[in-house]
C-alpha cells in the first residue's frame, strides 16, 4: 500500500455512499446535541456513522477535555484498526490531541491503514487536530483532510463549509483549486511538494517530540485562532529556529481569525516571510475563518504564484 | 574561570558598591519614567548605571517590542562585552528575548564573561528573559538571577521585592533559604542539582531550538502568567514530551499569577506530577506573584521536602 497511499485519492474519491466513518473527540467536548448533528450529517451522506465510546465522557479534571486521555486515545485507535471503518472524523477540536500521541503504538496503526480495496483509511479534523496531522505524517505518511468539523458551529451555519467537506470526501481531489476569495501573493514564485502544517501554535506545541523530528519537506501551510500578535510571532520564530521553515518549498497562509489587528498579523508575516526565496501566498483562507476552506495534507501539489491571480493545485503538475 | 563558575556567588556577594551594571531591554518596551525609575533604584544601591543606547528605540512594526531585533540583539551583547560592566539587567519583559538568540555569537559572549577578580558577570530578568537564563544556561554555563524586573510597577511598588532583589545582588548566595509562605509540598522526597528553568511558556517556546538540546539536568523552576490551565497543560505536555522533565530531579512550581482558577491549575499540576518519583513543592512563589521571591539560577542548591516544613537551599549541603 504505501507506494500509492500518497497518491490514493487523486483520482479515486476517499469515501462513497456505503462506507462508514467514525466521529471520535481526540481533544475538546462536544455535547450530546453537537454528536447528534454531526451524526446526522455524515448520515444525511449516506454514510454508516459509528460514534467513539467515550465522546460525551466528562474528564475528571479538566472540562476542557473530552474525557479521559486512555478512553480519548482507546476511542481515535479503536475507530483507525477497525476494518469496518473507512474514515476516522473528529467531531471537534480545542486542546487534547497532543495528549494522546505518546501512548499510540504507530506500528499497530500502520499495519492497519489500508482499506479492503489498498487505499487507507482517512483522518479528518482541524485545529488541535494539526497534532494528529502531524503525527499521521511523521509515523504514517497517509494522506489526511483538514476540514472544518461537524461538531461546530462554522459547520452548522455554513452551507458552502459543508458542501466543501462534503466534495472532499466524495470526489476525487487531483487538480482541486485551493484559493480562497481574499488570497494575495506576498511572494511570487512557483513550488511544488507535500503539502504539511495546518495550525501554527500546534506545530509550535509539537517542537522537541518525536513527529518534529521527522523532516517535513514542501508547502507549508499556516493558520491559527485568537492568538494575539506577539504569540503568532513567538510561535514563527519557534518554527524558524526549529528549522522548520527552512524545510519549506513555499508557504500558504490561511485565515487569522481573531487574532487581533488583521494588518499586524500581516505586518508581521511580511516581516518573516517577506524576503522569503520561495513563494508565499496572504489569506488563502483555510483554518478558522467562516468560509474556511479544506485542504489535504500528505499529498503532493503546486503553489504558482508567478502570474497576477496565484493557483494552489492538488496533484503534480507537468 | 569555567571551573569554579558555578560558585562564584556562594561565598562572594556578585556586587559590591561602586559596580557598574548595563540596563537593558531585550523584549518588550518600557517608557522613559520607567527606565528612570529603574536607574534610579540601582544607583541609589551605589552603583554605576550605562543604559543601552537602544532601550527606548520603538519598533518599526510591533509596539510589544523594545526595537528591532539587531539594536536590542546590540544593547546585550555590548553591554556583556563591556570590560566595566560587572551585570547587565533586563529592566522588562514581555515578548521578544526569544528572537535574538540566532544572531548572538556565543563564543565571543563566553570569552567577554569573566570580571577582573575571575568571577563570570551576572545576568539578571525574569519572564520573558527566561529564554537568555536557557540560552546562559546552554553557552554558557554561568550563573544568572530570575528576579523582578525593576522596570516593572511590582518593583515599583513593593519594597519587600526591592529588599530581596538587593539582597540577591549585595550578599553572597550560599545557604540562603527559598521558601514562600503558601509553599506546599506536593510529592515528598529530597534532591540535589542546579537549579534550572523559570517561565513555563519560554521553556516551551525554546523546544526545538539549539539551547533545548543541551540537557539541564536539575531541580526544575516553573511559573507563568495569564496562561489558561489549557495552555499550561500544552506547555507542560510539550515539555514532558521533549524529555525535560525526565531529566528533573525535583521540581519547585512558583507563582501562577492570572492564570485563572488557581485550584484548576493545582489539579493540572498535581495531575502531571502527583506520581512523580522526584520531590515537587507547590507555590513556591517566585515569577508573577506580586510578593514573588528571587531564584539563582545555574546553581546547585538542596530541595529537602522530607519533613513537615520543606526546606529549598543554595548551595550543596551534606
Amino acid at each position: 500500500m504505501t507506494g500509492t497511499a500518497r497518491t490514493a485519492y487523486l483520482d479515486t474519491a476517499p469515501l462513497r455512499e456505503g462506507d462508514t466513518v467514525a466521529l471520535v473527540s481526540p481533544a475538546g467536548p462536544g455535547n450530546e446535541e453537537s454528536l447528534q448533528r454531526a451524526v446526522g450529517y455524515y448520515e444525511s451522506w449516506g454514510l454508516t456513522v459509528k460514534v467513539g465510546a467515550s465522546v460525551l465522557t466528562p474528564h475528571p479534571r479538566a472540562k476542557y477535555l473530552a474525557g479521559p486521555d486512555d478512553a480519548r486515545r482507546r476511542d481515535l485507535v479503536d475507530a483507525w484498526l477497525d476494518p469496518e471503518v473507512d474514515a476516522v472524523v473528529a467531531v471537534r477540536g480545542g486542546y487534547g490531541a497532543l495528549r494522546l500521541l505518546d501512548g499510540i503504538d504507530w506500528d499497530h496503526m500502520r499495519g492497519a491503514a489500508a482499506r479492503r480495496d489498498g487505499r487507507p483509511k482517512l483522518l479528518t479534523g482541524s485545529s488541535d487536530i494539526t497534532a494528529l496531522h502531524e503525527a499521521f505524517r511523521a509515523h504514517l505518511d497517509l494522506p489526511t483532510l483538514f476540514c472544518p468539523m461537524a461538531g461546530n458551529n462554522v459547520f452548522r451555519d455554513s452551507e458552502p463549509i459543508r458542501d466543501d467537506v462534503r466534495r472532499w470526501l466524495f470526489e476525487p481531489w487531483a487538480g482541486r483549486e485551493l484559493i480562497g476569495p481574499k488570497t494575495e501573493i506576498m511572494v511570487p514564485g512557483r513550488a511544488s511538494g507535500r503539502f504539511v502544517g495546518g495550525n501554527l501554535s500546534l506545530l509550535a506545541a509539537a517542537m522537541g517530540a518525536p513527529e518534529a523530528a521527522v523532516p517535513a519537506p514542501g508547502i507549508l501551510f499556516l493558520e491559527d485562532i485568537t492568538e494575539e500578535p506577539y504569540r503568532l510571532d513567538g510561535y514563527l520564530t519557534q518554527l524558524r529556529r526549529s528549522g522548520r521553515l527552512a524545510q519549506s518549498t513555499g508557504i500558504v497562509l490561511g485565515s487569522w481569525h481573531e487574532c487581533g489587528d488583521i494588518d499586524l498579523v500581516k505586518a508581521l508575516m511580511r516581516d518573516e516571510f517577506g524576503d522569503a526565496t520561495v513563494p508565499v501566498l496572504w489569506e488563502q483562507g483555510f483554518g478558522h475563518d467562516p468560509n474556511a476552506l479544506s485542504i489535504p495534507l500528505g499529498v503532493d501539489g503546486v503553489l504558482d504564484a508567478t502570474g497576477d491571480e496565484p493557483l494552489l493545485t492538488v496533484g503534480v503538475s507537468a
